[in-house]
């Protein structure tokens, strides 16, 4: 999940990259004045579900860095051609290898300090025929006790199961927006 | 509201780009077999406003392409650094000069097709001191009845102000989420 790489070059003809704004722009982008091309980012979508078989939550413990090791639920960038929902289907499966049927949008999740929007399904399992794919070293179903809140890999994560289970436990559910502040860095305030 | 860019050089380094499916990953990618750079692309998201005064809602009408002289909801594509809510906002001061207070997310509407993720949110304008800004010929309040559903940019906007118009005559505003399939191509089934 990390941030855009520098551009120096124009990918459409090669030539160097001028930082600059743009006539009718108010925001200085990656200009070709070769080609002419300018080069917009964007944030970028990740999108995953909440996987449920009964009472309990599927979650995959991560292979991959960053946050080796930790607890997450499946998810994942999404990828051109796909829609949200399909996306979220498609990290469940290759993380999981979980089967769902997909539910309504969750939560929408602002992270401007990565450049991401991070966007959770409700899911229903279809079977417990899963296992952990090539980016997960296990994967489980938990009860909501049976969580380690702090060994969760993110905090788009933590804020979505924490949503879920609220909106459980008052049998009512909703979609979320949230926004994450940027982490505090280690000495500052 | 184009498509990306064709990709023949890395950005990072200049070198060629090779199109192949990296080690542990199953798509093809923008690779530079130069610096190692893999350039992935993801769907961007469009933000944007229903700005209500009273019964009625503000529409702008496009001073650019595509779709010149139609009317659309202030929106935009989203910039790095900001929320979508912020973003909304942004784009709706930016293109209608409107100051609005912000409310829920009201729709998010996939479009595949043109790799964007298109997300509306419902909003209050603050007064009626609005006006064209450069992306606009004209900006106007209109009520329901007087919407030319004919002359409308995207299908995004018409689906949204749509479910805007039925939730507002059941007395409850929800949240949405639909699919855009592809236009059929002209002479195609």
């Amino acid at each position: 999940m990390s941030l855009h790489l520098e551009t120096r070059f124009c990918c459409v003809c090669g030539h160097a990259i001028t930082r600059r704004i743009p006539p009718g722009d108010s925001r200085e982008r990656d200009c070709c004045d070769a080609c002419g091309a300018i080069h917009y980012r964007n944030p970028r979508p990740v999108v995953g579900t909440i996987p449920v078989w009964g009472e309990q939550v599927l979650r995959c413990r991560r292979a991959i860095e960053p946050r080796y090791g930790t607890w997450t639920l499946p998810a994942g960038f999404m990828e051109l051609g796909e829609t949200a929902g399909q996306g979220a289907c498609r990290e469940t499966h290759e993380e999981a290898g979980a089967r769902i049927e997909l539910g309504p949008l969750f939560s929408m999740i602002d992270v401007p300090s990565v450049e991401q929007i991070h966007i959770f399904y409700r899911a229903r399992l279809l079977d417990t025929d899963f296992g952990p794919g090539a980016e997960s070293l296990d994967v489980r179903l938990f009860q909501e006790n049976q969580i380690p809140w702090d060994d969760i890999a993110f905090r788009t994560v933590s804020t979505t199961l924490r949503l879920f289970f609220e909106d459980r436990a008052r049998g009512i559910f909703g979609t979320h927006t949230r926004e994450l502040a940027p982490r505090p860095l280690p000495g500052k305030e």
